[in-house]
């Protein structure tokens, strides 16, 4: 008798932004570039109803080099864990063979807000060199609902004690309009159990 | 022209679990049972060469009926987020084609220690009610020289306040003898950035 049991699960981009990759530009130089490429992806992946206002890309941090890009696609895949920094870490390490990003390359990844505390953790095993935030602090989780999870509060000093250099407040007037029209809008909030209404300090 | 970007990737299990699938018992009772699996497929697991010594599944905490099963696949996949709790809980959300495992049932994640900050998230997420782990505290680090990342002194309270209850402790002695066997063995501690070398508290 055959076990129910499941052996893989598979975790792809949405079709729209599948159907983007060919016309995105192989280089795109400088965080502000890469912060505005994230935050355009960021609110249309909300508007497509493929899970939250969040999208990563992995660049080579000196030449700009486009890696990978991913979003959240939490409702598209059925997977909690598809925050949009664990799909373009994964499809970085796809794409180049290796769960260390950091063996022969120096690499960025840059992301619309501070993690999550899962992405927190998927972030410092990934082997990246730098991280780039639009921002971070309470408005991501007043605008739009979700809980980001405890985070120790010198969150950023633990990266860099890993070799992790943290740049913050690229694009961050971009990312809070993309959360503000999120939270205007009725959609999902999809942390289980009702995290996101947890009373915050 | 064709994008070098990937789109999508895949986490399955390793073959020797693969195989294994149809013999595993389709229920099994009571904490110390389920964690005395756990720590047999973790055991297992680093020494057939997939990742760290982690393994982890998802039952149902009242039937004990066994859910998804996962081990640490991260050398085995090429992805640093291919934890045992990403995989069980993954692997449970693809059977039950739900991202939150609480809407319909009462789900348990039995663990062999405290999850790392990645996986910390990872379960908060993931809609189990229940979290049941052999032990916390340093020995992990210890005894492997993996890094756990930084976490909230009270993460277990943290659990509790978003209704996923903590229990601590079962299976301990097991779950130490399976690190300490990894520890006094050559295998590849596969934190990037040599995080694992880390100075501790």
């Amino acid at each position: 008798m055959s076990s129910p049991l499941s052996a893989t699960f598979t975790m792809g981009l949405p079709s729209w932004l599948v159907d983007e990759l060919d016309s995105l530009p192989r280089v795109v130089e400088g965080g502000e570039a890469q912060m505005a490429l994230v935050n355009r992806l960021a609110d249309r992946n909300w508007r497509e109803g493929n899970g939250g206002p969040f999208a990563a890309i992995v660049v080579d941090h000196g030449t700009g080099e486009l890696i990978s890009v991913g979003v959240n696609v939490v409702l598209a895949t059925g997977k909690s864990s598809g925050h949009a920094e664990v799909m373009a870490l994964g499809l970085a390490q796809e794409r180049l063979g290796t769960w260390d990003l950091g063996a022969e390359r120096d690499l960025a990844l840059v992301v619309n807000w501070r993690p999550c505390v899962q992405c927190y953790g998927a972030t410092m095993w990934s082997g990246v060199r730098h991280l780039v935030v639009a921002g971070d602090g309470p408005e991501l989780e007043q605008l739009t609902g979700f809980d980001e999870g405890p985070m120790v509060a010198d969150w950023a000093a633990q990266f860099e004690a890993r070799g992790i250099a943290v740049t913050q407040d690229v694009g961050r007037d971009d990312a809070l309009a993309v959360y503000r029209s999120y939270g205007a809008s009725a959609s999902t909030v999809y942390n289980a159990r009702g995290a996101g209404r947890i009373d915050k300090d």
